[in-house]
């Protein structure tokens, strides 16, 4: 086994702790002197953890999501965030720079047809053997379960959303 | 609704993802002018999220437990390490000071009889109204089920463990 190979992660489901899970990794690698480069499709509003992450000049964070996407409406605007996105995750990945690539939401923007599953498959193959790639999203493809090496399902169980409870600033965005 | 209200979060199951979502809640609170006590249980080990939390001095971050857990051969001082933490723990909710109080990895110090669910529930309910708690570790009693107002399973889908992948500095600790 090569200690220093990358794998491929997968965080997806339907429960809450798949970007915050993300979140997590990317301040862990940090601690051990890891470079990473947070990309973050669909979403592009200015959530609580870009404050904090922006104390990590080793955190690359980038948006590549409108202010507001509505499923099942997308526009052509989101499609070309979320094109673009993959392209500059792409030159991230071939710069060969950061040990730790993610990619959130990226199962949202394939599932809305924002981005193909065949172009995503092919950016994350650019990557260099080191790197590790962190995937999140629910309703991932099968085709990245396959591909992934390790892949958790964040299951609800329970969500205070189902009693009324909205979406609050610091908890959730 | 009062939006100022705290909530419980459980996150449970045997998946991989429960610290890093916790670590990932903290950061984003704190982007949200919150403060944090995280506390962690039964691990002691100077995993490499440690050295990024320090950058945050609204993270109060403690460790309850010595550097190795010899899972069903637990000593008395990984029961006093962990009920010290829970006196921590009762003291920081007392102090109304902080607005989220993680309990890393809870769940473990409860299934392995380091702490009792009664004596846990029992510093839950010090609580102040508006403070969020946050719960982790696998195997989570009903009883903690039963009072969280979020629960995630983390499910494991697929883990490179499985494959003889060893935890990895900056990726698993």
């Amino acid at each position: 086994m090569d200690s220093n190979k990358g794998y491929i992660h997968l965080y997806t489901g339907n429960g809450k702790g798949k970007t915050t899970a993300a979140i997590g990794l990317s301040i862990r690698a940090v601690g051990a002197g890891m470079k990473v480069y947070f990309a973050q499709f669909v979403k592009g509003q200015p959530y609580s953890e870009l404050i904090s992450l922006k104390r990590f000049p080793e955190i690359k964070f980038c948006q590549f999501g409108l202010d507001c996407f509505i499923i099942n409406d997308s526009t052509d605007k989101d499609i070309i965030a979320a094109q673009n996105g993959l392209k500059e995750v792409s030159e991230a990945i071939k710069s060969n720079y950061y040990d730790m690539i993610i990619l959130d939401e990226i199962c949202i923007a394939i599932h809305y047809d924002l981005i193909s599953i065949d172009e995503v498959v092919k950016v994350i193959n650019l990557r260099n053997e080191n790197t590790e790639i962190i995937l999140t999203g629910r309703y991932a493809p099968q085709e990245l379960i396959d591909i992934a090496d390790l892949v958790t399902e964040m299951k609800e169980i329970k969500h205070y959303y189902n009693i009324g409870i909205v979406a609050r600033r610091g908890i959730e965005f």
